[in-house]
């Protein structure tokens, strides 16, 4: 791959650039409002995290047409000279409002609004979209196993299953924000500062005449963190054979750290390890666990105390492997001042520039959230913020930990059955306004 | 997103690098063989197609640390200066044989396989796995729906709610190789000359004050491309609209060529709206369709006779949504000199370096391959082909369209159950010969 495909504002679809020229055509450069929202929430999940947000914010900052990006229009013969010219000095110079990362939301709430130039803010839809939802996606994945491990230690492992660079590495930041301790993405560590945990591979023991030589190795070249890969041949008697080997380097001043299961009934071979470690003094020694993991596993081998202290969660969560998509759009909402909606079957939108506004019981739980226009008065909590104008951000964005404390205290906002990995009875209601659905009615009225 | 992540060396595992770093001080520098395969077909498949092999020698020709990664590595304070250093010159020199993009191929397969430096053959496992699985999970789903199709148009539409800007763009080139006719996706075209094909977003449509003045604006803008959006309002009502203005417009020399269909029944929708073009004139006006389409979608319109010509596959296609991971593994399999494999518990390997051989009847039909170590005799065809040798491509990789029509010819050796959408009742036998036979019972031997 040639280097910055997710800055080029040619990673958008063809009809962002033939309606682009139609408007520029008709001179209709006037505001236009659109907001992205998930339509409804996956079957079984009973709230969503949104997550994005930042990349969003330096696509907008850095979007501009480079020379070749130019010349390689222009050749397609789409194009007018004059539209090409107006490209080349095209920024993005529009106003984002935002709900801030981590935060908690539900169905037809809009997470992110643009206002800009028509043709600017069609433009950015494809880019948006791509960006908000996959990190949308893998947190509120993501967070599931936070909720199932009950405190454990959980790991990103899944880079080499994601869909390409970019997903690997931003669903290393999204399981972070979500509460992962980290990742084992070493690039994420140098980009966000995400802490790294490693294991070994099966090629490190098999590349050795036998797994104890591997060990030793693998200690001494790595003695302030190591975790010991047990299950190349046989779980147990490679926990044996590590029992001996951990008393002679503890001669030494070396610590082996952990051992890690990957294969089998991950609960009853560690009730087997753990007592062999145990029998032999190292009570320290943690265990680890990874192989087809996701928060239902999890669940169950938490449920049944199997005595697992971390866990390296991978493909199914970076793929948000029961649902690899949601059911979301990027709307236009208002033009030239007038709100708009598209009534097609099964996707009619909300008009209007709207706000979300939370209300919480007397403990601090969600009881409910209004949908109302933005002009309207709201009561609760306003959740999106302004965050960026005239194509500048208002404020630096907030450290990922940050965000991560967010989701946290979020999560702490939920009501209970919320917080389980089954459907809740009920969702939290969210309400559309009467100014709003009065303004429905009204655009519904307008002619076509 | 800064640029160049999928280039960097860093988007790996840690433990890819913990490993170098205990290799580098073991001094094993020995080749090694790695090879990467599919352990089983996903449910209800019967084939997979390899995929992503041009990417993979692109990021291998390419592999160096750039200076900054070397300080950011340093300063974790987990590797020695001496493999910093060795680090800073490190370059892929190894050889890579692999099946040719397009190949039709099964579980235990082989489809790459690298021979090098132990260190390095370790440290690329990440993003070729990476990039192998991601473009042969979507040309492998991309290839159901040119099945079902029976030849109508096809693009792909997903790259919005693909993971990310990696994978919306090499989904446009995997659909593509896989059958599709071109792709919306802008950059997929400049970097691969892939076709690209579009229409308009609703959002064009509610900019106007109504639909005929949409239609009509965006058909003087592009005069010799346009394809019209008629689900915004009322399907049927606007193809009534549309009759009107294609006359008026048609005096001018205008041709409106399409009408694009995205919501509700589309069959149903497609006959109304077809016999309304037609009593009006308008036999030449095409209908396209999408929303939510899939394999099994597109069968069913099909099968009903739904006057649909083409088809926008989106979001299921570009993320394999039924199946958005393939469990595939990048095994260590011989070091130096010694045949090596793992025996985890469902996860064990065939040991060694292996070619796959393929038998057809008569007619050109695959009945059966056998998979046996390289320097065993086969007989048939053998798939895996040297393609790189001391880091170089052995020749310059194939034009997109050349693997395009490798593909159609691929189809053409599946016996005919292996083309349906439902498991076949007999998959194609996968033979292990018996010298790989025996050489993993001789590994097995071996003490560990």
């Amino acid at each position: 791959m040639r280097p910055n495909e997710g800055r080029s504002p040619l990673l958008t679809d063809l009809y962002q650039l033939t309606m682009m020229q139609a408007y520029f055509d008709g001179r209709m450069f006037e505001p236009a409002v659109f907001e992205f929202f998930v339509r409804k929430l996956p079957e079984g999940r009973n709230f969503l995290i949104a997550a994005g947000l930042e990349q969003v914010l330096d696509f907008l900052e850095g979007l501009r047409f480079a020379p070749e990006e130019l010349d390689w229009l222009s050749g397609t013969g789409r194009f007018s000279p004059a539209f090409i010219e107006w490209l080349a000095k095209l920024r993005f110079t529009g106003e984002v409002d935002a709900m801030p990362e981590g935060t908690v939301f539900f169905p037809d709430e809009p997470i992110l609004r643009v206002v800009a130039p028509l043709p600017l803010a069609q433009l950015v839809e494809s880019r948006i979209i791509n960006l908000l939802q996959f990190q949308t996606l893998v947190a509120s994945k993501a967070v599931r196993s936070v909720l199932a491990a009950e405190g454990r230690l959980l790991v990103d492992f899944g880079m080499r299953r994601s869909h390409g660079a970019e997903a690997g590495l931003l669903s290393a930041r999204a399981s972070y924000l979500a509460g992962f301790a980290g990742s084992a993405t070493v690039l994420a560590g140098m980009r966000w500062g995400v802490p790294l945990y490693g294991t070994m591979a099966h090629s490190f023991i098999q590349a050795h005449d036998n797994e104890v030589v591997a060990f030793e190795h693998f200690a001494r070249s790595q003695p302030q963190a190591n975790t010991m890969l047990i299950d190349t041949y046989d779980t147990e008697a490679a926990a044996e054979k590590l029992v001996g080997l951990a008393h002679r380097l503890a001669k030494e001043g070396i610590e082996i750290q952990a051992v890690r299961l990957d294969s089998g009934d991950l609960g009853e071979h560690a009730r087997k390890v753990r007592a062999i470690l145990d029998a032999g003094g190292l009570q320290r020694m943690r265990i680890f666990a990874s192989g087809n993991l996701d928060e239902y596993r999890l669940r169950e081998l938490v449920a049944a105390g199997a005595p697992i202290d971390g866990f390296g969660v991978g493909t199914r969560m970076n793929t948000s492997a029961d649902h690899p998509y949601f059911d979301c759009a990027y709307k236009l909402q208002e033009y030239a001042g007038e709100a708009r909606r598209k009534r097609s079957e099964g996707k009619a939108t909300w008009p209007g520039r709207k706000q979300v506004w939370r209300h919480y019981d007397d403990v601090g739980r969600i009881v409910g959230d209004t949908l109302t226009t933005l002009d309207d008065d709201g009561i609760g909590t306003a959740l999106l913020e302004p965050v960026m104008r005239d194509g500048r951000r208002l404020a630096p964005s907030p450290a990922l930990d940050a965000v991560r404390e967010r989701v946290a205290a979020q999560l702490d906002t939920l009501p209970e059955p919320l917080r389980r990995l089954e459907p809740a009875a009920a969702s939290v209601p969210v309400t559309v306004s009467p100014v709003l659905q009065a303004l429905a009615e009204a655009v519904d009225r307008h002619p076509h």
